[in-house]
């Protein structure tokens, strides 16, 4: 599917308020207003602890063991953008450091989703420079074949389109279509403001069984109490 | 990126000729004439041996545990079709069996390659119905959510738009986009042509370093011979 | 839970008869007749094609590298028992080559089930001792350590206990509790008595969807159809 | 060997002291007491570091991707109780977040020992509620199918009773027969009393060869020296 | 460790005679014979059945997605040779196909083994170029960057050095050091003229409990049996 | 290869001084200084975060389940040492605890680089001795079978003599040869010296398409920019 050697530099972003808003709710919440689709696999980690953030893809395609692709990727980050990077093949070289985060933060990039390894790690978390990568290594990569910018790409699983925006925190990362973001984030708002009522029902010690009335479907569903 | 609950009915397939050449030579020939991409995961394996076979893509998006949209599907397959069938999480679920072969094979269809398991596999062989597969499970399914049928889907790591060409043999399987599929047939037959006259070459015993005429650029590049 | 260095010598076996009937119809619809429980995890494969196989469990834990029990076990075989081997931690070792499976053989052991690898697989598939395994190894173990035989062991994700009925084949393997033998294997025949008439039906073009009497339900969950 | 859709309201839970008394010499000390046998294994990891947990099991069995029989298992919960999940098939979805945390909380429950995914890991760390899981994932599940309440499960490859005693630290998790546990108490306090005396001894620089005696068995083994 | 670039064309071969005869006692015996050591780790498959071989190591090294070293390597092959191929970092990539095996074959080669994938596997096995190798993949390779031929390498977690003696088989695949080829070769057929004997006695019904005098050692170990 | 049962008292280790500077510059300069070559495979993560060390090996080769030579590995310690340990096949038990790490702190190691599990992780990390492994586990081991101490192992996929420099941090481990341990940190350090008017530049805004001079070569390969 992948059209190699093009960057395409006018993309279509999401709306800016609406990419913002998504992080507030966070990628499990978000998740869930999607229809629960939108997931990147679960083996992308986060190199931080703690970090929640959204922006809007800025998509690389990379081959196996190069990462000269970055530095062309770099030139299209607009800030609020996260790069999101796709590998044509399994790879878990380390493809990013600091030099490149620097020059991804300097640009107003707010984080990098790569579906292979970084490395430097200590210090883009002294940066404060998050990453969701597959693995962690030292091992560098040449810069010899081109990849593309700015395409659609797979990454982990999710298929990544230029301008969707990105939700990534502690529990993974979540794709949003550029053209869904403000009626997801309304619906995940939504979700969320119900939260703190059931949270302080459930803390008094009420039951979900009770709270979302599940003991009437759980007996015709046959479930049986043995004492 | 998905629509969840929809099934479209008109999709454009690639030309009939063009998707039944690109059999001919194959996932790793196909794979080189289109740069180098569009290949699914190596994980994939055939559940048989020795067959070779494209045709065109109906495309199945089914939730973990659930085969209920298979069913779906096998009413959009005409005659030449490869179903490919993607999970929204990983899963190794027997989603297939020899019932449901039964019924693609009656509707025309050449194969199907799934990114979640398949049973009945010594039955499947015996009816020539060839399923490319993550695994192999006597785990069924039930039948209670709604996917899609012919969206684009992610299938071990590969989109795959319905009506794209579909090559699977036991090397592996690549996706031909359906607009590109009569210019990679020509460029993979082109690749084969000259196969036989090398390979006869090599066989005399001629190297590949004179043949590919490698020795000058590898003593560029500095390798050095120690005796 | 497991206790170590002991041997029970009288075990319940189930039924003959049933777990002799179980084999016919194999695990992919013993495993729905049990109300889909039972399964061994899928990455447990056969080193042979073809073999459908059934029999009452003994069992033998071992520890990682050392296969001594194996042959404690041996003597506790009866005609028509499948051995079920677990392993205190992951291993990769070839606990089983052709002196065990010739001792096996001789004693009436139908198959082996083991969590860990085998060797001599060759000279096992031209034995007919039919075996599935985790893998396929040449490295060999020692004799140092007790384990127990015929304690409920967990094999492959599975609580398998002395007795219990072991159906196998290319599809996987299923545990059937030794009390339920019979009442499963009913189960199972009556699935597959309508197997012939569906796969008449499905062969001769007509749908799943029409057969099961699903366009219905679909409708009702949301299914939309697009042209 | 799993019996579905049933909830044991009456379990024998093991001896609160003895169960309470656990969590002090930790998991790898209660493991040797154990004769070795009793870890889950060791892929599960916790979600939070530096906590040491013991109590009681609750089981629950859920289907993949369906988290209803946590709100089922929520009402069997007693102070002092750890919640054991297991799944029939592999899955990485996200069955519990900070809701149910607060309920299980509310309960009087320890910690999740769960063989899947969880999510919100945020919060659930600022909550003191202690999880270890196989992985995880912002994926949510579905309620809709019946699992069942305090039956033995399998758990990352270990046969969990209600009312045995889950031991979990950052180095994993054991799991006490509940009639073994003042037993294992015992022997696991008897065991770490020695380590004082040893760790001074070694941190004085007298070497394990010498402080337990192996220099002559080693020789007797054949071990030689090289200079 | 690796000194890149460099080709030895002068390596010291063991001796032919005893590396032919390794091949007939199979991989499984010659570990045994080597004290258990040499074996490569068993991800490692064949892609054909029933093929024993061995021969003298030939080494390269070659870059993850980069093929040009195997046309170097052949050059250096002789007949009786097996080609033994490692990567720089993990790689699924088919560095070989059908036109390297007609050249490896032409050149003498007995066989590949390599830590990495192959493609062509149905035309290999026509041919009877036996491979061994971590997976089977599409996806050709670049012709870029320099590795080297006949140093020292680790193959799938066992260090090969050029002219060690390889033997395959279905089984696996075991590294004998030159020095001890011949050692070796007597050792393993030692071995294996004790189980003829030892099969018949087996076949017979005599237990290994018995043949091996275990009974003793066991009682002594503390072994119960429990009626 | 491994030579069993034997301990060399005498290696050749890397010059302090040059050992001692390769931390400085950190695994993933070391990397690039060596050519790309000498990382162990990335599986191998820190149990710690922020810890940089680098020291000379002392080698220990176990074999699965039993660290009895990790006892003889500790009185051939010397101050500056890290014990690099190999396992004979893949194992995930915890060999080494809060005892030896006492001990081998007492003998002046820096740290662990092991290709299999550890225990007692909260302690290690209160007495800051360093350790990187494949995993964690409860699961202790026997002292029944010989290794070796001071041979040449595979650790995670790379060959390390003894006496040769292992420098790890957060992003992963490197072993340098010790011959080369002064000409590598020499290199490291030269790489080093430019980073930080790199890293000025980058931030900035100068993108490395420009500081490399990238834009020339990548028009040559064909990169196009499509508005």
């Amino acid at each position: 599917m992948y059209e190699l050697g093009v960057v395409y530099r006018n993309i279509t972003r999401a709306d800016r308020a609406a990419a913002d808003r998504l992080a507030t709710t966070g990628s499990a919440t978000v998740h869930e207003a999607m229809g629960r689709v939108g997931l990147l696999k679960p083996y992308m980690r986060p190199i931080q602890r703690g970090v929640k953030v959204s922006g809007t893809a800025v998509t690389v395609l990379l081959h196996p063991g190069d990462n000269w692709m970055m530095h062309v990727a770099a030139e299209q980050i607009r800030p609020g953008d996260i790069v999101v990077a796709a590998i044509t093949a399994e790879c878990t070289d380390g493809y990013f450091g600091d030099l490149l985060a620097t020059s991804f933060q300097a640009r107003g990039a707010r984080a990098l989703i790569i579906d292979a390894g970084v490395r430097d790690v200590s210090t883009l978390n002294e940066m404060n420079f998050p990453v969701w990568s597959k693995c962690v290594s030292s091992k560098g990569t040449i810069k010899a074949t081109l990849g593309s910018v700015n395409i659609p790409v797979v990454c982990a699983g999710q298929l990544v389109t230029p301008g969707d925006v990105i939700v990534a925190d502690d529990d993974g990362i979540v794709c949003v279509p550029a053209a869904r973001a403000a009626q997801v984030a309304d619906a995940a708002e939504h979700r969320e403001s119900f939260e703190g009522e059931k949270r302080a029902k459930l803390a008094s010690g009420i039951l979900g069984l009770d709270m979302y009335k599940m003991r009437e479907p759980l007996e015709k569903a046959g479930l049986r109490y043995i004492d």
